[in-house]
């Protein structure tokens, strides 16, 4: 999906919200138990709930990978059941060398067909570049962080007074651009959204840090976006178990549709819808 | 494993050496292609050949994942067929927040009984912690990669005028100790491991730049042993792809038993055998 794609979504659905797919099984609606592929069952139960909300789907590959093949058998299952015109992110943060790196873009953009993989910049250059080889496919990389954690390191000032995160964005600018590369940012630190928008003003920025863990949406149109949008922001376990009952797919449909009316009136106050 | 029985082991064996069963199928020899899992085949051999010169295996999951359910189960064979008295890394450079990580920890550690995974610090404190609650399991964190891009960000300088490597061993160690945490070192950084050796004196090192990649093993040695050996030297393709004919496996033992024999006199020479 190209980037022009992308911002066409979310002026027809007038929304950018990501749902992530973070389907623990241990959390699943027990009625579903009774299916071969209860994460499936539930995924597809979500997709239909709340695709016309959302434009973009995020399985964190973790809570797939821990079932092993069951678990991946039911990560492919649901990919193949999203609508092709909703953008998808395997939410992996991948990064190894560059042979291992060609590896794992093979099996996400290939074998599995994502748009997107994210991507840790630990190990730079070779371990970002393999996965920009792929027409309109996109690295999203970790930059700064809603995690506790987060802080430990990238936000570490350098010598130059940069930021660490800030270092990421501005090195990888000399691997990509704008129309294949975007960055995670922590919602929780609107503050610094600024200073990120000066480093890559037009890029799109995957927020995963709104709802569950507490940032705030206007704060992010505030200081986040652009011309173009600019944002993708998730919510995973506010909408997916807004309910942990039978009704659980119509509470990821309030609950979605609950954000796109935000998410419309802040595009619309931006003159972009 | 206990650093002490990985220690006796080292002195058992006269080796420090890890073999890394980065079993791509497209190089593994058509002879086996045959069996229903030529990569476990070509593994099983492999450790044949091997295993009385090495104290550990490293299968990079890359290689394994890209395969999809069958690249799993042959991954899954792969390390039950290992000795129980040679360590193994799950070389998956994982790291996420704290409930997904947990969730990759009770992967590599429960279902599959990996004795240690490598772990990426970009995300901080709790993406590495939720592996440390395991007795007798082990994190290799990325600290000194050897990779090119590896002088992207890791050997930044730091306001206080640490590189940012030293930043993460000095903050690691707020959250294990050298009886749970080893580090990834790249061997071509020798001149490096002096600096290392002062934050962590005790620990374990990673060591996957030699062979291959170029690095020295005697200068490995040389700046980076301690009284424990505290170093695991990975060697991969220049032991399993020594040869692409039906004598793999032949020129694998030639090749690890040279490696083994330089790593005795080695360690001969710091009196630790």
């Amino acid at each position: 999906m190209t980037r022009e794609e992308l911002f066409n979504e979310i002026k027809r659905k007038k929304s950018f919200l990501c749902v992530g797919l973070d389907s623990d099984p241990k959390k699943i609606p027990s009625f579903l138990k009774k299916f071969d592929d209860p994460v499936f069952e539930f995924n597809k139960r979500i997709i239909d709930a709340t695709k016309r909300f959302c434009v973009a789907y995020k399985p964190n590959i973790a809570f797939y990978e821990a079932q092993g093949t069951k678990g991946w058998e039911s990560l492919q299952k649901t990919l193949d059941y999203i609508p092709k015109n909703i953008f998808t992110i395997s939410d992996a943060k991948r990064g190894d060398i560059g042979n291992t790196s060609n590896l794992y873009a093979r099996a996400f953009f290939e074998s599995m067909n994502f748009d997107s993989v994210t991507v840790a910049p630990y190990m730079g250059n070779d371990s970002v570049t393999p996965f920009l080889q792929y027409d309109e496919k996109w690295v999203i990389l970790l930059a700064l962080t809603s995690n506790i954690g987060g802080l430990d390191f990238q936000t570490e000032k350098l010598e130059n007074g940069d930021y660490l995160f800030e270092r990421v964005l501005k090195k990888s600018l000399e691997w990509g651009n704008e129309d294949n590369l975007m960055y995670v940012v922590g919602a929780t630190r609107a503050d610094l959204l600024t200073r990120i928008r000066k480093i890559v003003p037009n890029s799109f920025l995957l927020i995963p840090g709104v709802g569950a863990q507490g940032g705030s949406l206007e704060d992010v149109a505030e200081f986040g976006m652009n011309d173009t949008c600019g944002l993708l922001v998730n919510s995973s376990r506010g909408i997916i178990f807004a309910s942990s009952g039978e009704d659980f797919a119509d509470q990821a449909k309030v609950e979605s549709e609950k954000i796109q009316q935000k998410m419309e009136a802040l595009l619309r106050s931006k003159n972009l819808i």
